[in-house]
């Protein structure tokens, strides 16, 4: 059997390359390898990168020229009742982050929401999508190819269905640009986040399109998806979950949890979330939703690129009679519960910590349970970081007054 | 010594809540007692995520409520020739994921890079921003505020300098809504990230506001720094750092590297990047730039929430006579070299990879160079995805003509 | 028979108001005494204002307090051969501007169109939209309306159409914020803009849904048209027409008529309207579709507050091996060739040169025609200032060489 | 002297082009021979449109291929006090549209305004710009154009303003993309609208530009500046005159005038507004300020593609203790008083009319006074229609209360 140093010999003689390692040693071995090479190109100490707990023959679908792990801190907030759909009683959060403050912020709103009886959550609306961009000769054939796909939508459905015994294929809406036709394809993914088999599924569409009209895909991806970038189309139309978490909470329990009132935190609310981020030229008309998404990604094992789009948020504040009212609707939060990340070990362990591992029942309630979830998590960091925004407003304001 | 049983019986008894058990054990003990909890609670296995290889108690200023650490596979890409004004040779860049083929990829598009002679780079702009938002009586009182801001620049800054040792005050720019004020900040803060420092500066400038004029602060974040939202102002304007890089490639090398040509690159990059997200009504002009950034991100000990604001990039792609010439600028990169994250141990050994961990001499030379390896890594994705989608598209043309 | 001194003394002794007039005297009587009044307080002279050419009476239905009439220079660009599906031979198309050299260069374009043998033109979309908001009292509810709505768009098909003999409701999507629902109609309103037949249809199926649903109706209006307002939900779905025109320009012709290339044009395209238009966070890739369809919208009877839609439009341009592709695509463009405006005379007599007055065979095709004709129009002026920008380029470019 | 029928038929001979008329004969003659071809080939009677009150050749600066004029009923609203800087007394303000019911609509909103006492209204910021790309060979060339920019501002200003009397540059910012380079000129162009002078001058700033730097002029505009184009750097950044406008206006005069609450109002406007508006991806966030913008440019000879950036509106609603509070700001209202379609005779007369025809004194007093009312209208015209959206759910809710 090899040993590291070995290897990494072999990778200085230039007989192999940095990406082979894993055809010539055991993965452990070939990950030793790459930190002793980079150790000693870089001067670099490697060693807590090579403390990881997984397994690395395990984590093989997950990266390529492995050298380790990177460990993020990670704790716990909650327990918070979610009244969802999906999710139905009281639920833990873990988030991972090197915010400091963060934990503590998010769990004082969740200390809040469930001293007011917890928050109500729902998914309004579920589809993962592709969207492929096509070339064709001019206008004339951009409509035509639009014309076929919206009477097509049932072959479509069956060719891209063919390619997976989970995903249906909800919906096809065509957008023309001059001569690029994008073909936006929406998939019910379950309780997978869906990208990989909307992709394969989108493909195996294209050739029926590619059959059956002049059109000739260029990219399997057009940016009308639209993936890891901030777009209005996710923000208008949704991707993934979009989900909206709200509470009432009675006015005292304002006062005495986040020590302000629901017209300072209204104010607030109004004037930053909604008019700065109008001002802006923004697409996320909340404070810090992007946090609890990140850290909650992270410890669960979801996409962390997926934040850019998980940050489509609006957070919405008014003083009721009965209290304050808040709510957080988030229009493409991407979350699954199998695959991808969620198989690693601290991940999912995490998910069990929120109790939806691995395939719901029925499916897809998993996936829905988890958006819930991080919908009521990203309402609690709102509320918190509004309150405090909003008390020390409220104190200098009374400072003021005072002198 | 209290042992984590005891302690969790504490919790389960009322007598302590779960995030005051750092006070009376320590913290190891901490999260092993909230560990125990957990898995009372949910059932939940959680002895992976204690497998965690820092230190609990070095790791109290990114964390509250900690149980443990959250663990993500880490590989390595390069070594990709940056020709930086910061970065200047050969880096390394590690990158953390869960996301297969990311590396694989990114590494294909650093090898054709390298091959080619390198990346170029530059920090283009470097401003850490904050913008509190104030409430006045009517526009008139606005534009009094406005007008005192512009001519009081030098006295903001002096009162905002004096809380930071490294902090700059590079600019001051009010803008109004209404009776709303929002004064934007811009600090160089040099090689840190420096939401901290600008915010804390911002607080003691808003006093001096207060102080000289009618307003009178509602949040101390209006949300047109506008952190973590995706928003215009960060895509037009900037903020941590604009940085670009870019790689000329010759065609000969476009062809046996990328298996395709300049051109089929350049269309897929107009139609996909330029088009598709122009009618998606996008801030990323980009295929990928996230996954790059985000990776590195986690690797690197950056915040990832932010990876938001990194999405913002902009990817050309042109066939010029002598080669394929690409590049990718990316508008608000926030990474710094010294606090946050950087100091948790895998991430301080990946930053000694790259080369950059800690100050750098010049101070900020070192998030400078880390702007520049970033986006060049971001180039080597763009590059190496879009090729895939060109040759994917180059074959199946092929294939067409055959039939 | 009252006099317009007399009446406007009436006015001045106050025994009647500005907007009362019509109540007691002619049309022209009225605008009169509101004239001599208006001179009387502001010293104005109005003598041209009174020289107004249509009607006084028959305008009733367009404006209230009436002085007179607004004169703008009309001319005409083309003949221009439209293959369009509604419009299919060659166009005139009259343009009301201040703002001179922009006919000559519309009409530069169009002579290219001419000779490279016409611009092809297609209706992509066409849907009129409203969209009230409505408030409940939670995303529970909330979550219940759109779930209501979604299955009873029958019945408020029913309900809207009641209220017009031609509209037709092709498609209702319900949105959710929080504690608000936004319901998007969507009417296929034939030769009508239909913005009045869409706002009554609406009114009554929002009283079905008050009816049947907890939903209470806050604003026949909830932005998501959007009307009149610079949106990506309307860049993205589309408002009115969504219609493209192109052509394809032998490379000689753009030599001949552009005095530059193909690949210069191409370039200034990119640069300019895509890249350009990226950095800048604007919905329009264009150069200045808004001038076409600004002066179009004036000349023809349109309201030209929707110009602000009508600017939505993406310019592509390719340097194909037999030419220069160019395109324009509008996604948002509100015509009709019915009501509003379009009995004016001049504006009239104006939409019987483009030969499209009044209601089209079949319903909605002088509509569709009109936006084609129009597109044409802007694919003229984009590819005439482009082809300028471009042969100022290569001139310069020259130049230098020359040196 | 040659009659239009005879100049007619030497067009049909191919003897002359139909823009070349005014070269054999009057403008009149030219047009009236326009108009007699139109009307032989579309079969058009375009007598209205030949009975324009303005004189031909003194129109030649606005158009080409003249055929007549463009007629819109004029109407007035007003008187209105407003407060600002440059405007200081009661003003009407002239409308031109084809919308029935805008005027009497508007006209509430400005009886409101002036019942309560008038609006405040204030110029914040004022520059029109002109954003020109350059192509430079990389990255790094890039990086040394735009601080060559920086540290040469004088001497670009200089240049720019050897072109022109009025005019001065007050900035220029540089945006790097890749290797384009765009630079945004700011000026202040007094009571000219600007756009002719910033664009001749910074022709001249942009030869020193590639006198002195290796970059390369692609085109003039580079779609920063942003013209006729929605594009949020307008929206935050400003173009023209960013002007706002607001009034408080106590309860009781919010019930007799408006016949609702202000709160009432307050939550139509927060949920449409500002909610709606955020989902729908906008740039303006206002219910229908480009209906007065578009109305007082078409009578007052402003350019109305330019509507396009004058709907990048914010509207702010507050139920205060003493009465309702309503902003309006716009963030790149463009207007001028003297040039471009200042000069037509019922434009002219229509300026007289506000009290603003010509230059200002001080020099670009009277732009910011126009500015300042039409940022009134527009506020009146919001007023309005949130107060009739908002009186029409309380009755409703009324009605549902007693059933």
């Amino acid at each position: 059997m090899t040993d590291p140093s070995a290897l990494a010999d072999r990778v200085r003689d230039g007989e192999l390359r940095l990406h082979e390692l894993e055809a010539h040693a055991d993965h452990e071995t070939a990950a030793a390898a790459r930190r002793e090479l980079l150790e000693a190109e870089t001067g670099a100490d490697l060693s807590t990168v090579g403390e990881y707990a997984f397994d690395a023959e395990a984590a093989e679908p997950n990266i390529e020229n492995m050298i380790g792990g990177a460990q993020v801190p990670m704790g716990v907030v909650g327990p918070v009742p979610v009244d969802g759909e999906a999710a139905d009683e009281e639920h833990y959060l873990p988030l991972a982050t090197s915010e400091g403050a963060l934990l503590a912020s998010v769990n004082r709103g969740c200390s809040a929401i469930r001293e007011a009886g917890g928050a109500t959550a729902r998914v309004l609306k579920n589809g993962m999508t592709r969207a492929p961009v096509f070339s064709v000769a001019d206008v004339g054939e951009a409509a035509t190819v639009a014309a076929w796909t919206r009477e097509n939508v049932d072959r479509l459905a069956e060719a891209a269905e063919s390619t997976t015994s989970h995903g249906e294929l909800t919906d096809v809406t065509p957008y023309v640009v001059g001569d690029s036709v994008f073909l936006r394809f929406v998939y019910d993914t379950k309780d997978a986040m869906g990208m990989n088999m909307a992709t394969i599924a989108t493909q195996e569409a294209c050739d029926l399109v590619e059959d059956e009209t002049p059109a000739s895909l260029v990219a399997l991806s057009g940016n009308l998806c639209t993936d890891k970038k901030p777009a209005a189309i996710n923000a208008v139309e949704g991707r993934g979950r979009t989900v909206a978490a709200d509470v009432l909470i009675p006015h005292d329990q304002v006062e005495a949890k986040l020590k302000t009132t629901a017209d300072a935190i209204a104010e607030a609310n109004t004037r930053k979330n909604l008019v700065g981020s109008a001002k802006a030229g923004s697409l996320g008309f909340n404070a810090h939703a992007a946090n609890v998404v990140a850290a909650a990604f992270l410890a669960l094992g979801q996409d962390i690129a997926q934040v850019v789009e998980g940050s489509n948020a609006i957070t919405t504040v008014e003083a009721r009679e009965e209290g304050l009212y808040a709510s957080v609707t988030i229009a493409s939060l991407e979350v699954g519960t199998v695959g991808g990340g969620t198989k690693l070990p601290t991940q999912a362990e995490a998910l069990d910590v929120v109790g939806v591992r691995g395939g719901g029942d029925p499916s897809g309630s998993n996936a829905d349970a988890l958006a819930e979830v991080i919908a009521t998590g990203a309402l609690a960091g709102e509320l918190s970081l509004l309150g405090a925004l909003a008390s020390s407003h409220l104190s200098s304001a009374h400072e003021e007054l005072g002198r």
